[in-house]
């Protein structure tokens, strides 16, 4: 019988090997796919290839990005960049809609608050942190203890290196590794094309392919006002790759939810992506109504309305997703295989055996209060959330740091200052409309008569109570915010700005709603999926990738065709496929090429490949990841996933998930014969 | 009560109309949209706009065409043209790989067996038909009196004009309508293109939006060797149509099964279209098989796999809409308002109540002997078939016109004569294959104990028994096949031709089962169909238009766009959609220009128009019908509809169904600049 056990399971374990020879998995650095990339791709890593690779990926902006030059260039997203355009504009200079290009480096425009970091160095500290829960504590008296001591080696690290440093769950629990980071704050723009050529298509074509876009960005890093020195760069293959090519995306996925259970996807399914549809439908509607008001109005709604709409079609993608009967056939199948393997072991059984059953219950706690939970928020309002970071960062920067919450550490405190006194401009009119709304919602979601409600409101309609608080505060101006951090709990106690004086009657209410959470909700979830992490870990091992974290991961793949709309999906396009797709819809929005792309029109080669579709396995912050070869050249740019990707969140399957890049070539034809900027695509050569 | 009725009865019939706004229906030349025109697209139509569509229109190879110059030339797809390049190819002369360009009327091709009809006038014989049955007679009885007074009213035109006859049954029986056609057998294949510009994309991308397409070929229709004088035709308006212009669609629509009930469509879901995938894969391997034994093979092999992987993309995408849930709603939605208004009035119940039991009864009858009628078939056998029309022509053409079976009566007996003595090529050793392939199918549906089986086989093993059938026959040689249908009775049966005898043997089986299932199955069905159409016309007059039938038909629209694959599919392509395909796949079959095409790229404008799709309502049949303008010029040629038109056999949504065209952009630079037959378009153009 233990016999026969061990030889199916050894069948299994073929079937598993069999399946991992698809393109998945975002990997970390320290465990490659090397077998997988040597025997499909009869590719051999070298660490000094992944060194490579690493120290020249960085993250940015809640992407990704490559340093492409040694004098410090990084090529990212025009959508990543985004944000910054538009901070970076004015009344009557609209940096988004017409781009920009540095004439010389003198021209290069420092953005107010975007951060480059890159993965300096990386070691495991599993036993460390394992060890430091003593052997009898319960559950969450080893939490406790094992996040303490996460926090005690990150503030270790960055005294001794000065590198900013996090320790990394990985595999839910499986592995802890401290990451350290090199991290720029000067940083400048440097070139961004046209809108209408980054993103031709606009929101009806994102996240899908054929495409046909130059979403494509160059900022510099600076320090010391010089540019910095980059030795570890990617050199551009103008030619690129074509169809059949093996090729790598090192990049910083955001997060996936592969691992989740079948009671938690329904909880996905069930509550968390209708109520998702219906804020984010909210929040785009108060752009639309703003943006309405007037250019100036649309000028600044415009990228918030991108980055909603985007969050819109991936939230629906994901949404189909859950409700597709296949992909619930496969996770059921992946949750019963795991857990028979478990069950059929009965030491495993007795650790690991109830941690499915602790999740469900997790989720019907957190049914049980959803609509408080939910409710009891101002949502997007910026003034608002910067107040309520004020003071409870007075409360926090009392405690020690090992008791703090996340994201008031000692080691976190730079970036959250970096955040709260961005230079960035503000709008008191958005501000004012998006605070309404706010209240408006909070009101009908709780009803006059909710403790939350009652304080929000303090008696006035919504209307009223916007104006008041957006009218009375100061928070707009850096200098006032600078004033209420740095004078700590004494200075925001005193403080008479409405706002602050709002967020601290909310506090309260809000760290009771989040310590019930985190008892009820968060804690035992956490558990169960450490838990199931640990077991995961000693059933499967390494041969799985872990769940996306935000962190430096490596996926890989060849460029290729998949079935789609009755035919096949072509594996590129090329110019000719632009301006066919402009030409179709008479070059009305948004199917319109820039003035600068239609008068390129005679002279570029209309053959030249301009975007492309992998099997790279790659989710929302992979955007602006370089593509590179087996050189460990540049042969394009991530900048999406088509349609059949977005379900990737919970299962990746090769058949027709696709990341969608700009292609070698046409980064090149851009900045050489579009935009007049052939000396920075000099600068991307190799040498 | 009754008041209320009435009121409920309006409110139904404007959501009716309203849904009647939808560019839906294959309209018959005596009752046009002209109101829905009027009012949607402020078009009115003139009774002499319609006759120059209606003359200009023709039919042709199971498809439509029509003349487009005075002097005969007809405009087609090339896949309806297709098998007659094949037959009038030869070992070294490919005329469906190389196309074919007549360089003078001298070297127009005279085609083995296409025949060439328009509706030359049109009369309704309701009354008459309907007179026909006594008042008293039963269901049976009254459908024979119906049958053999539409046989009467053929005979009685024919003899009278001259002209081809038929008697079309529309509305399941609410409308009979006398046709005349004017039928030419003269036609001379004067352009077809290379058939990677004809077919780009091949079987992948057919059925299909966006699209590469020329799909076009040129006949001309001679009479007395000279030719024919068209003086109804359609100038070629070379600028053409774009998005949001409205455009007509006269053609052919095979047919529809639009009216299906219920207990039908299931029949249909469940047992049809599972059974119809299955022996077109086997079809389809049988040729791949024959193919791959060389190249002449191959060749001979290729326009039949063209036709049936056509079929199988059909079949599928139809098989898919049964099986879409959203389809299925709406078709049980769309019964229960028809009853409930057929129950809502006694009169109406008393009479046609009881139709849906009945034909629900016949679809269990022939459930009950499924496997005896669908096995008790020589399939696809081109030999076999005709040996068994040549038999039973000899028995149905000694009975009285009126007695006799579909397809043997007088006005029929041309075409039947057309198509059994065509002089078109055929192959031995790929007939010998298929009967093989049959036997053994016969075999294994119907065990070696079964009469049908034991006829079929005499003994043998299916090998031994197709190459004695095969090689022993002489019906290859229409001389042969000639001689026996002229012989009549006597000498089918002295004949001692292999395929003979076994017809012989068989015909008596086969005769029985038709009677049986024309009793049990097709009767009661078709006497239930009747009821309800009698019902429907009751009911809804002739608000909607009556299922194809494969007669004339006018269709309408708009150039549009639609949702697809995550973003909105462009309403037209141009060449250079075309190139950035065929680049993209790196000019790989079936992704391939001609070399024609690929020389003409440096000079022709990429920007000029290529494919469009329009909202107009067609199915197959269609293909080759003329897109017109309001003014009746030719602005394009209908090749295809997308793959979400498929489930259009059952239900139109004009969401996304689209019937796909060549642009008249694309045919002028096709015969201009690709193909250099400049003095064809000259000919085209209006005067």
């Amino acid at each position: 019988m233990r016999h026969l056990t061990r030889v199916l399971t050894a069948a299994v374990l073929l079937l598993v090997a069999a399946t991992a020879l698809a393109d998945e998995g975002m990997w970390t650095f320290d465990n490659p796919p090397a077998a997988q990339l040597q025997k499909q791709y009869g590719f051999a890593v070298t660490p000094a290839w992944l060194d490579h690779l690493r120290l020249s990926a960085v993250r940015l902006g809640g992407g990704s990005g490559s340093f492409v030059s040694p004098d410090g260039l990084v090529l990212t997203n025009a959508h990543v960049a985004r944000g910054q355009q538009q901070k970076l504009s004015a009344p009557g200079r609209d940096l988004v809609t017409d781009g920009y290009v540095a004439a010389t480096r003198a021209d290069e425009l420092k953005c107010p608050d975007m951060e480059v970091v890159g993965l300096a160095s990386f070691e495991n500290v599993t036993a460390r942190v394992i060890a430091a829960a003593p052997k009898d504590a319960d559950e969450t008296a080893a939490l406790a203890a094992r996040r303490a001591e996460m926090a005690a080696i990150t503030k270790e690290s960055q005294t001794k290196t000065g590198l900013q440093s996090d320790v990394v769950t990985l595999y839910h629990g499986g592995e802890y590794w401290l990451y350290r980071y090199r991290a720029y704050t000067d940083v400048r723009l440097v070139f961004a094309p046209e809108e209408t050529d980054a993103y031709f298509g606009g929101d009806d074509d994102n996240f899908t392919f054929p495409r046909h876009d130059l979403d494509m960005a160059l900022f510099r890093v600076y320090e010391n006002d010089q540019p910095v020195k980059s030795p570890d760069w990617l050199p551009l293959n103008v030619s690129g790759a074509k169809e059949g090519d093996l090729v790598f995306v090192p990049g910083h996925p955001g997060s996936t939810n592969r691992l989740m259970t079948i009671a938690q996807l329904k909880f996905q399914r069930d509550h968390t992506y209708p109520q998702r549809e219906q804020s984010t439908k909210e929040a785009i509607d108060a752009l639309h109504e703003y943006g309405a008001r007037g250019a100036e109005q649309a000028r600044q709604a415009a990228a918030g309305l991108a980055g909603l709409e985007n969050g819109r079609k991936v939230g629906h993608g994901e949404y189909l997703g859950l409700l597709d009967p296949t992909v619930w056939a496969a996770k059921e199948k992946e949750e019963a295989d795991f857990r028979a393997r478990v069950v059929a072991d009965p030491a495993l059984q007795t650790r690991y055996g109830q941690a499915w059953t602790q999740i469900e219950k997790a989720q019907e706690a957190h049914l049980s209060r959803l609509d408080q939970l939910s409710g009891r928020s101002l949502g997007r309002t910026g003034l608002a959330r910067t107040a309520l970071s004020l003071v409870r960062a007075a409360t926090e920067l009392q405690k020690p740091d090992a008791e703090r919450n996340e994201g008031y550490h000692d080691a976190q405190l730079r970036r959250l200052r970096y955040r709260l006194l961005s230079p960035a401009p503000i709008y008191p009119e958005f501000e004012q409309l998006q605070m309404e709304r706010s209240l408006k919602r909070v009101l009908d979601k709780l009803g006059p008569d909710d403790e939350f409600a009652k304080i929000a409101l303090a008696g006035q309609s919504p209307a009223e109570r916007a104006a008041a608080l957006v009218g009375g505060t100061k928070l707009a101006d850096p200098a006032a915010r600078k004033a209420l951090l740095d004078g700590g709990a004494a200075v925001i106690a005193a403080s008479d700005d409405p706002l602050i004086v709002l967020a601290r009657a909310l506090d309260p209410l809000l760290a009771a709603q989040e310590k019930w959470e985190k008892e009820n909700v968060e804690g035992p979830e956490t558990a169960g999926e450490q838990l199931l992490g640990a077991a995961r870990f000693a059933v499967y091992g390494k041969a799985m990738a872990p769940d996306a974290t935000g962190t430096l991961r490596l996926s890989f793949g060849e460029i290729k065709s998949y079935p789609y709309n009755g035919t096949v999906a072509q594996p590129l396009t090329t110019f000719h496929g632009l301006f066919d797709r402009a030409l179709a819809f008479a070059g009305r929005d948004p199917f319109r090429s820039s003035p600068r792309m239609s008068a390129a029109a005679k002279t570029i080669d209309m053959a030249t490949p301009l975007n492309f579709a992998s099997t790279c396995d790659i989710i929302g912050g992979n955007s602006g990841s370089p593509v590179v070869d087996r050189e460990g050249r540049l042969v394009g740019l991530v900048f999406d996933g088509n349609i059949e990707s977005l379900v990737g969140r919970f299962i990746y399957d090769g058949t027709a998930n696709r990341a969608v890049a700009v292609h070698a070539a046409a980064i090149a034809t851009a900045l050489r014969d579009v935009y007049g900027a052939g000396y920075l695509l000099k600068e991307m050569q190799p040498r």
